[in-house]
Formats: C-alpha cells, structure tokens, sequence
C-alpha cells in the first residue's frame, strides 16, 4: 500500500509519500510546498483595503498543483490522505487552506485517485494512541515507527507522514477499506 | 475589456463573461457549475463520522477546473473577478468555497490571467449605489444594466455578473488600474 499524506497549513502545505505493510512503515519521499508568498509573510496586510490584482496565489497554487502533480505521476500512490481541519475562528485561514486542498483533490481527481481525510485527533490517535498528543510527541512517533534518524522537517511534512501512517492504521483495522 | 466574473456560492459556483466599454455592458455568456453533489446535498451528513473514500469532491473540482478553463479558453477575458467571502461563523463552508476558489484560481494561473476580487459589499455598492442592497436590487440591477429581459439565474450566474461590472466600475474609476 503506497499512501500520500497532506497537510494544509496556512503557511507551507506538507507532503508525504509512505509505504506501508501492516504496521511496517518506509517512508519514500517527503517536503513542502509553500502556500502564502514570502512576500505576503512578511507585509502586514494593509489598514486600508486596497483593490489589487493578484498572481501571487495563483502561481503558489499552480505550484502546488504541480508539485503533488509530478509525486503523483512519480510514485502512483493507491490513495491520498489529507488532513481535515477544523479551524474555530479564522475563516481568513479556512478559505486559503481551501484554496491549497482543492488543488491537492483536483491534482487527485486528475489521476483518478480517492481522497480520505482524517481529523488532527484521529491522526495523533492512530501515530501516538493520544487524541490530544502534542507537536513533539507526534514528531517523536512519526520518526520512530518510520525508523528515522532525525525528525523530518519541517512540521508540516512530519504531520503529512502521520497523516499517510494513520489512513494505513484504519485501513489495518478495517475503519475503512480501500476501494 | 473582457472581464470573467465569479461567485463561488456553497452550492455552486457562478459565472458570467461581461464586455466592458467604460459605463456600456454587455453579456456574452453566464451559468453555474456545481460545488457540491446531489448526493451530499440530499443526505444530511452522518451522526457518527465514518471514514471514506471519496471521489466526488475532486469530480466536481474537476468539473469547475475544466468548465473555467474552457470559457478562458473561448473568450480569452482580460482578468477575473472573484466575489471575496466573510463567512463569519462556518469555517466547513468556508473551507468549500476555498476549494472551488483555488481551482479556479489555478485555471486563471494556467491562463496567465491576473485575479481581483471584491467583498460583496463593494459589489453591492458598485451595481446599486447600496453596499447593503438585498439580493433583489441586485438582480434588478444586474438585469437593466446588462439590458437583459430577464433576471438571469440562478442568483449565482447574476452575482457573477454583478462581480464582473463591479471590476469594470472600479476600473473606470481609478481604484485599481489593469495591469
């Protein structure tokens, strides 16, 4: 079973590639692929709303599209893993996290793979066997159960393989059965 | 100038190809595309939530990937339009509506078409003088100001259109000028 695991953040969107056997864990090839421009990072949006027109996001989102593109068409994954969020307040952050994710399904829907998502609880649940896991302990699995000698980094890749280690985990259990 | 106005709604996704000639417009083509599937959209989601695999979302993202691409492709518009969301309370929606906004956005990227977007209260006041105008008054507007017979629907396709002349109004007055 070949996986992917994504992480939308609100900075970088995480990526994983893990092959799984049972609970036997390699892990293939993982990085990130930024989804706000270093430009937008570092300039406070302005007090007063200005009307611009905008490639910035565009172009990130095309990078996107064609970074997960090119891992897909390398790797041919049996299916992607997304991590669900559920971000409270910010529905600033929910929309451009939107934006990165449907590029991910798009890039998917492209290759005809299925998409299954998991919420942040199920992910550290299934790597840590604790729901409420903090960053560190999640990192300290992931490099564990997939037998590396440094943590990888940064997060959003580390979270990315503990999405793909969780999908095989409920796959293992019978949670859902791959199609 | 040719502007590709967009509304990317919870359900589905409005658009509508507008020519401009300083306050003069004309429509050449509008509709919708789907965000969400008849399925979801009749089943109430789950109590407990079981994990699946799921294909439709990234069809749909497909379906709005390929169906803007199409209309650049035909039309070659000058820039799109988006209509920007404040969805105060519901991160899920806004999470959707991100989905569809980012295919959208790559398929404008993949054009090497520029994006500029408008909170619905500048759309509002741009079509009706009124940034608190009821979806009524738009339409009305939308309608005399295209030189329509009638209202076109559904009220995505009009809200699509009212992005794309409130671009043109924004133009001509100098708040943002086309790159």
């Amino acid at each position: 079973m070949l996986i992917l695991g994504v992480d939308p953040g609100t900075v970088a969107l995480g990526y994983g590639l893990v092959s799984a056997k049972g609970n036997a864990f390699s892990v293939l090839e993982y990085g990130v692929l930024p989804t706000v421009s270093e430009k937008k990072r570092q300039t406070p949006p302005p007090p007063v709303k200005i009307v611009s027109e905008d490639r910035s996001t565009g172009l990130l989102l095309k990078g996107i599209f064609q970074g997960i593109g090119d891992v897909i068409s390398r790797y041919r994954p049996d299916v992607i893993a997304i991590e669900k969020l559920f971000l409270t307040r910010n529905t600033k952050s929910a929309m451009e996290v939107g934006q990165a994710r449907g590029v991910v399904i798009l890039a998917a829907a492209e290759a005809d793979l299925s998409v299954v998502e998991f919420t942040p609880m199920q992910v550290k649940m299934a790597v840590t066997g604790y729901g409420k896991a903090d960053k560190k302990q999640v990192q300290y699995m992931v490099r564990s159960l997939l037998g590396l000698e440094e943590t990888p980094e940064p997060d959003d890749a580390a979270d990315a393989l503990a999405v793909a280690m969780c999908a095989q985990y409920q796959l293992a259990s019978g949670i859902w059965r791959h199609a």
